[in-house]
């Protein structure tokens, strides 16, 4: 990985799918409910808590801005991370292939208001980064023992630029 | 259960407490995480999946508005349900015990934006019901085989009124 610049992307579930689900209304429901007055889009992420079990936290955290200097990345080995905005902030996610234990061919994705996202288990992302201003989210990940939290400090930080109007 | 009038409550965690958990970003965090950039408030829900797994889904449900006519409540025997907004539309939640298989003594509350919730397994509910406009939410139930839904139809609705100013 080099210190060169990325270009962090519009969210889409496409684009993303090899890194986690983006959670959204788009399309048709799976079904309707509630006499027709509600529409559920059934079971859209991959979960996995291995050894553990499934909890849900709240995460409150500081603004970020672009262009943003990603120094870390980091992954959990031992169940997925989901993450729902509750403020409408967009976030900067940051996700990595990995090659021999290090992320390698970095990409960035900013999302929309409306979307959250669930990454899969142990792949490889920066911390949560809301853009502009602070963020609250809900985080469904794994509760349970064992060390699920495995960091990559870049020696020299890649510089992450906004999508190009 | 009588036909009479229910006064929704504000949402607090205190008051929902026999019903369910309240999601919300509120009070010190359970610990600093990202570089202290990030308040972590741990595993918040009392989740419960029997005979099945945890599963995001998304709802997208019409608008409601006060005075409300209850006419349904229904539990999930088999598993907890949260409700996490997508769109900072505050809740109508409706819920009550259980005597003998009936929905009794039913209580009011409206949550507040950047409010989720999380419904204890088998707790008698209304319907998700976003009041004054449409509302997204990000739903975290069971997903597994078997009836998970039980309906109670009131003979006459119970109307439930907004908070007093």
């Amino acid at each position: 990985m080099t210190g060169a610049g990325l270009i962090a992307q519009p969210l889409t579930a496409a684009a993303f799918a090899p890194y986690g689900d983006v959670l959204e209304v788009a399309g048709a429901p799976d079904r309707m409910i509630n006499a027709n007055l509600c529409g559920r889009f059934h079971d859209r992420a991959r979960l996995e808590f291995l050894d553990g079990r499934a909890g849900i936290s709240l995460f409150d955290a500081e603004a970020r801005h672009l262009p943003y200097a990603l120094d870390l990345m980091e992954r959990h080995p031992l169940g997925s991370q989901a993450f729902i905005p509750l403020d409408n902030v967009p976030m900067l996610i940051c996700v990595a292939a990995d090659t021999h234990g290090r992320p390698t061919t970095p990409r960035a994705f900013l999302s929309q208001p409306g979307q959250g996202i669930n990454l899969l288990r142990n792949v490889w992302h920066g911390v949560l980064a809301p853009i502009g201003r602070a963020g609250r989210y809900a985080v469904i990940d794994r509760i349970g023992p064992g060390d699920n939290l495995e960091e990559y400090h870049f020696d020299q930080p890649l510089t992450v630029e906004g999508p190009q109007p």
